[in-house]
């Protein structure tokens, strides 16, 4: 049976405190849901999304032929988060360039759209904006939260902020932070981007350019760092594209620079450059042990979900040595945790695609949260202030 | 004792053929020499340099405290390939911009300056180039030939384009060629000069800019590439600049970016952007058994010198599994070949680094040269046709 997917929108008057101390007002989040809310409202799976994805995780829209939701392959009817059973939420991020509020919209408080005075989000916002969607909702407690790397770490900030609204974590080729090296190339990102004489210092709208030259230098360093070596080297290896060599540095003369460059300009085509370092940004901040002086241990102590994480054996970006990090500080907290290394060829953008054994993996967590009975007599936290937590 | 440098240069009026088809002519190539070539003219070691280096190997010039010699800790009075027993020649590539003809000068055949003109120049057509010093400084065959990383590459194409003109050859940090990956990040160093504005098609020189932007970004991208992410975790980790978070996308929060900016602006404000094309290019080309149908042990069956290959732990641009291929592929060949893997946090900058247990391997095999008879009755080749074993 085909999913259809329908946009919606929630709008919210209320001010949003963030994190940075700036508020955001009378902002917008758009999602979709797919299945059914059940009679105790119990059986909701929120899907958290990474850099260049949106609330459209699944389906497809009305007329459309194949689906062009982004985690398609794991949630739909019959699918490991199967939709004839959970109703399943996918939602927008606030600074996205896909629908929610971002900076391309206008500023209620000036009249003049955001752009680089877009405030700085962080996952800790993000998770308190999603569970301001789900009170708009009625759904207390979900049955899970769900996403693979920058939305794995939403799935873990999720059991941190609001420890009692969802009953499982599951987080997909995740980090409890980056690295040195992540934030290295995310820099070179947003310095390819900022530099880029088209982006004006972020207010590029106004000129009616885009810093095209930008975006496509920071998705050509994000594309590398999402594949391994060697599926680069299966997929691409030394292949010429013309079968011999031009001498030329200016063109294209190995099949990976074209494929390099054609990822990088359909990128540059419809993403949004402020979106691209504000979502950075969101990543490179994200630390829950800065608040315990590196402590992952204690850092994880006020989680309460049950955890399923997963990661993949060639994903340098979010290596499995990451995921392992927090299995131990949640173990050491005598949390109930599943943990899945998956053996693909792929690198980090595995967690997209279609692997049998992941999938599987998945499928068996999903079984065992659908059998469980739902804890509606757990108490339950509403209406958190926002960043208490933090 | 302190060495000392003085740069010379040669000039060369013959046109050299090149692995493109082109040539060029009237050219010069910047080199120094440290040691005293000895009466059978036996001990001279070649010294090839990689990608930000010079003719300017070690030692200091008149009048300066401290040697800029970028392999200072290997080479000198004393030291593992010691100039008081081995006459030392550091010689600057063609197309390069310390010295030798490169881009930023005058073409004779159009008395206009190269720009994107200057021609693509291969590893190959340096040694070709190196062999004519040679000639001219009187020097049939060579103790050793030694580089690391791209100058490492030189050193492996010695033993295949000149067999009989060189006892050894040591490869340090090197590859038998650039994976997919390597050529990617190539690939995005060079589109982010390329796409500069003030690029001009590569004749900025003529309109008073540099590619700044591009070169910085070119430079980030490296700089994360030639360290580990050990050393980066180690040295910089999450560290803040200011000790608290600023929420900011565009200036800095992280040392790591920092060190990055630092690193970038640098680096543009010396380099060449043209010459880093031409440099970027020659390392993706570089690949012996291109003519072998990628088998590398057929590549290397010319080669008659003896090796030492050296690898370095962490180096994940030039991974010691390159290195075991070249030994492999040697020892099918019967060659007599030494192979050290140092065990070293620093990544690919460890071959450039003061490391005890490298450096007593280099020195051990170069007591070992020192120590061997010169075979000066063996049969030398002379003015091979430039490409002839190509």
């Amino acid at each position: 049976m085909t999913l259809i997917a329908h946009p919606q929108a929630m709008q919210f008057d209320a001010p949003l405190p963030l994190q940075s101390g700036a508020q955001i007002r009378g902002y917008s989040l758009a999602y979709e849901t797919y299945g059914t809310l059940n009679a105790d409202r119990s059986n909701a799976v929120l899907i958290c999304h990474a850099l260049n994805a949106s609330h459209h995780v699944a389906g497809v829209y009305p007329g459309q032929e194949r689906s062009e939701g982004w985690w398609d392959t794991m949630i739909g009817p019959g699918k490991p988060v199967d939709t004839d059973r959970f109703f399943v939420i996918g939602v927008n991020n606030l600074g996205s360039c896909f629908g929610s509020t971002g900076p391309m919209h206008v500023n209620p408080d000036t009249g003049r759209v955001y752009g680089a005075d877009f405030p700085v989000v962080t996952v800790e916002d993000w998770v308190n904006a999603q569970a301001r969607l789900l009170d708009g909702l009625g759904i207390e407690q979900l049955a899970a939260v769900m996403g693979g790397s920058l939305g794995g770490m939403q799935a873990l900030s999720w059991t941190l902020q609001y420890p009692q609204r969802l009953r499982h974590a599951v987080v997909v080729a995740s980090a409890p932070n980056l690295t040195a090296e992540n934030i290295a190339f995310n820099e070179v990102a947003r310095r390819a981007i900022v530099t880029d004489p088209d982006f004006h210092g972020g207010n590029f709208y106004e000129h009616g350019v885009v810093p095209k030259r930008g975006l496509r230098i920071a998705r050509m360093v994000g594309h590398i760092t999402y594949l391994s070596d060697d599926v680069m080297n299966e997929k691409f290896g030394r292949q010429l594209r013309n079968g011999l060599l031009a001498y030329t540095t200016q063109d294209i003369e190995f099949q990976i620079e074209s494929y390099l460059r054609y990822q990088g300009d359909k990128f540059s085509d419809y993403f949004d450059a402020n979106t691209y370092l504000l979502i950075t940004r969101a990543l490179d901040y994200f630390d829950p042990a800065i608040r315990t002086e590196g402590n992952l241990t204690k850092a994880l102590a006020a989680a309460r979900a049950k955890f399923l994480l997963v990661s993949f054996t060639t994903d340098w970006r979010f290596s499995p040595g990451r995921s392992r990090e927090m299995v131990k500080a949640l173990l050491d907290n005598h949390r109930d945790v599943s943990y899945a290394e998956i053996d693909a060829p792929h690198g980090h953008d595995a967690f997209l695609l279609e692997d049998p054994q992941y999938l599987a993996v998945v499928r068996a967590y999903f079984e065992r949260i659908a059998s469980e009975p739902a804890m509606t007599d757990a108490p339950v936290v509403r209406d958190l202030p926002a960043g208490a937590v933090l």
